[in-house]
């Protein structure tokens, strides 16, 4: 079966964010008041072909670690549908 | 009220994703298989003080049509939770 699944991959919130700044400053620039934070992260669709759910998300777990997310400045988080 | 809206920015599906590409090929060199597609874009987290949802939710789309998506290449989708 063929799975789909989603990884999203934040900075840290204890991290500065500096793509995030920029963007606020880009919003007020535009005059869209009232924004008090953004981050910005990336998001990763996989299709992964596995036997079973828990097999894809295992897969989508161990392609996160060893090379999607930094575990130092990143956190990362797996939903499947 | 303080409100956290996320929004999704993907690359079109009918666009190649050149970075999803190279990221399918690292897995692979990294002895993943069964990824059949990687398609990578944006996750971006908003704090907006608005007084109601619907205002939140306007301001984001306003947001993500001024600055945060391009049309010609991306999509967007905007939750709020």
């Amino acid at each position: 079966m063929i799975f789909t699944v989603q990884i999203k991959v934040m900075p840290l919130k204890d991290l500065l964010d500096p793509q995030g700044k920029a963007v606020m400053g880009g919003l007020q620039n535009l005059g869209l008041q009232n924004i008090l934070d953004v981050r910005i992260g990336k998001h990763i669709d996989l299709q992964i072909e596995a036997d079973t759910k828990e097999l894809a998300i295992a897969k989508a777990e161990e392609a996160a670690k060893k090379l999607l997310a930094n575990p130092v400045m990143e956190v990362y988080e797996i939903t499947i549908s």
